[in-house]
């Protein structure tokens, strides 16, 4: 951990927060059990479902998740971190491929052996879906 | 804050978490603007909306809700306590009144000022709504 101001600390957990998202639509199972707490106590609502307690359900969810080969693209529209201490809270906007954010999502990040590892993830249906931000434009 | 081992942790949390539900199903706007953290950054979902962001949308929404003084008693079935370190997380279902719970929530609390204060409320709905836990027997 080099990081140590605010700025740098929350691009530190936006990477951790994407690499979520690279890791779930890759298939990486290895990578998303990489990026999930070990020694903290770890909690996974998926959406409309009944919270997943422990490492083990949570990972055992994601292998399952992952060993089908997401047919999508997962994103994290409007990302923004919150840094609270040794945690820190992004929430966002889940969408699959180019459609509508269909999602309301809060993952929670913790300093971990110097990484931020992944504590907490709560996906839950939107009542109405989300645009995409506009694509960020170059100015000339 | 005199707890100190892990039980006592857990319980002054979900005390806290207790105090959510109170103010909630009481319409106490004072008790839930005491509740939620002064220095920390907030965030608040509602059920399928959108995040709020920081104390004063937050609070502005719960002044809202509360003014127009819930018809029903809001529960927090099954609360579990998770302690992270200065921060603890609550999950659990919301339901109304006696009727099976149909949201699962995510209660985010950090220690500011000795007190377990809220920082992150996430409420989205279940697929399937969950039965009420039985109620405790006395062993006689």
């Amino acid at each position: 951990m080099s990081e140590s101001n605010p700025n740098q600390i929350e691009a530190a957990v936006l990477r951790a927060n994407a690499e979520f998202y690279r890791a779930f639509s890759s298939g990486d199972y290895a990578a998303m059990s990489e990026l999930w707490a070990k020694q903290a106590p770890v909690v996974c609502f998926h959406p409309g479902l009944p919270a997943l307690i422990g490492r083990q359900a949570v990972l055992q969810s994601w292998e399952r998740v992952l060993a089908e080969g997401p047919p999508f693209r997962m994103r994290c529209d409007h990302a923004r971190a919150h840094v609270l201490a040794d945690t820190a809270i992004v929430t966002g906007y889940e969408g699959t491929d180019d459609r509508p954010a269909h999602l309301a999502v809060t993952n929670l990040f913790m300093l971990e052996a110097g990484q931020w590892r992944m504590v907490h993830h709560h996906a839950g249906p939107l009542a109405r879906a989300i645009g995409m931000p506009e694509p960020s434009r170059t100015v000339n």
